[in-house]
């Protein structure tokens, strides 16, 4: 997927097409329109030059879409996160309130399904693509990105990303964030506050920006109070609940010191909780525990957790209206940051003297 | 949205389009084209004759697609629920398998926005849209989605029911069902055989085809036994967390008889937990409680809750294996259940005397 004068904004015509192709504008709509004959060679070259250009014919592409909703695409991780699927929630309300349809793909973090979705949203002519969530911020992944929304820009589209690791100044995108590092830094000096002293921090992967940025929080808090780190106390693993049951098992089996538990999630949390009380433990007279994310579910275990609230639904609306609010043809960066909280609820009590 | 010949399963080709709109096929050719220029009563004309006939030109819609990566469609109404998402997750995983693109449309329960979402489907001639989570089983329903499955099965796609009100025989679709009353028969008996004999059940919404065979697996239980039902045990809401919660305090309030509670689903029953829990009881040393779905969640509420697991994952998988692998040009109907169990945790005692 080679590209094609972006930096002008102005997109491929037909004309392009059979420039590159060597062939009439004639011969590249035959291909195109699939009707007429065309030898099996010269529909290879047109193509090729299709895709070598990112060359979109609008129309057809309404033709195409049939009744013409226009659409707007969503592109999350994994669908079975409950934040990503409040969020997922937020765009598709907003979508349709502003007359769009909204497609989602949920990737398993596989890029080059990423890149399948935005192609097939960017000839869908979608108003704009939606990628959540954080990753691995390589060189690799800034390139791949800046070119999906160099991409979607030329066709005029927009790529949006939220709490995605933002790219190189320049790039026409739009950056939505919550104010992640921010958020685990309350919350744990909401439990340094209660003379803990020796807090196991359930962290993600460690590559992955999210996860890196809450862990960020933890420590900052610690600093800021003067408190030592043990590093022996912080674990990692992913974002799951069942994640959260191993690592606590595996530190209660390690017999780690501990008063309270910071969980990267509220899943991890849940899979934690559910932990200490097979070995028998209370929560929060022998341990106390926080999750991140306040997903629905948090204020229904027991104890009701305490945890930090992301505007998720927010998140997904101000997303859509950003994007599809837009004037035409700017392009410009823009970036956003939301703000979190810390909901205190019954998983934090004061450490034992 | 007319459809054309759908019984003997040929496609509409340009002739027809052209027939229609009393036009050359080559004017049909330039309008979808959208290179050259044409008066707007052509347009119009051509456009409404492309639409009657669910026209859909084979190698357009593959040159928009671009990289040609063959799509599946896949709807769901509320894209927070957990156990859709899980079926969301075993499609998106299955069909990358098979080199399928999936996307997916949460519509809220907004017909109109489903079908929407069908027609972009069938434009860019997905190999199959699935349709999950019950439903009003309506007449209305009923044609709307014998149409739907007619205009793919004319497009050389498939309509996948999941869970969904079945349609009448010989409609070109697919259905893959769990066996739901079942499902309820069977956890309602495992509390039976505890003594209970007033069973709160938490139902959903009256008209929903999900709740109602949940709702009847009850009753068929309570029969099977002789034990009378009470209506007033019999409330409705639907199937989030928040209506648990509402319905249990609600009984509470009345100061309704029940010695256990029978939610229809385990956000439900989350809900219901904490309504319990607020009014200090105890889960099942006052109260039994059971859910139904089996969400990961399940087994990290205090206590563990007994519930029924529904395949879902599998039913995704199993979803889009039936329907890309069918045999091209069949247009029988077909019909698969998955079972359902009982998964006994902490959450059910035996009656006080």
């Amino acid at each position: 997927m080679t590209r094609k004068s972006a930096d002008n904004g102005s997109r491929s015509t037909i004309r392009d097409v059979a420039a590159r192709a060597g062939v009439s504008a004639a011969t590249v709509s035959r291909v195109l329109g699939g009707v007429y004959p065309v030898s099996a060679t010269t529909r290879t070259r047109v193509m090729r030059a299709v895709r070598d250009l990112d060359y979109v014919a609008d129309a057809r592409a309404k033709a195409v879409a049939g009744v013409g909703t226009p659409t707007l695409g969503f592109v999350l991780d994994d669908i079975t996160g409950p934040s990503f699927a409040l969020m997922a929630h937020g765009v598709e309300r907003e979508a349709t309130r502003l007359g769009h349809l909204c497609l989602v793909c949920s990737t398993d973090g596989d890029a080059q399904h990423e890149l399948d979705f935005v192609e097939t949203m960017r000839a869908q002519r979608a108003a704009a693509v939606i990628l959540v969530g954080g990753g691995a911020d390589t060189p690799e992944y800034r390139a791949r990105t800046a070119h999906v929304a160099d991409a979607l820009a030329a066709a005029g589209s927009r790529l949006v990303l939220c709490g995605r690791p933002p790219l190189d100044p320049g790039a026409p995108v739009t950056v939505i964030e919550y104010d992640n590092e921010g958020g685990a830094y309350a919350l744990c000096s909401h439990v340094l506050t209660q003379g803990h002293r020796r807090i196991l921090f359930l962290g993600g992967k460690p590559d992955h920006t999210t996860a890196q940025g809450r862990e960020r929080g933890y420590l900052a808090a610690h600093r800021a109070r003067g408190v030592e780190t043990d590093p022996a106390l912080r674990l990692t693993g992913d974002f799951t609940r069942d994640s959260g049951y191993r690592l606590m098992r595996q530190a209660l089996d390690a017999a780690l010191e501990f008063t309270a538990v910071m969980a990267a999630t509220d899943m991890v949390a849940a899979g934690a909780l559910t932990a200490l009380h097979e070995a028998g433990l209370t929560v929060p007279g022998d341990v106390s525990l926080v999750g991140y994310d306040d997903i629905p579910f948090a204020r229904d275990l027991h104890p009701a957790l305490t945890t930090v609230h992301v505007p998720y639904a927010e998140l997904g609306r101000l997303a859509v209206r950003t994007a599809l609010g837009r004037e035409r043809g700017s392009s410009s960066d823009e970036h956003l940051l939301l703000g979190t909280h810390v909901v205190v609820r019954d998983s934090v009590g004061a450490v034992r003297s």
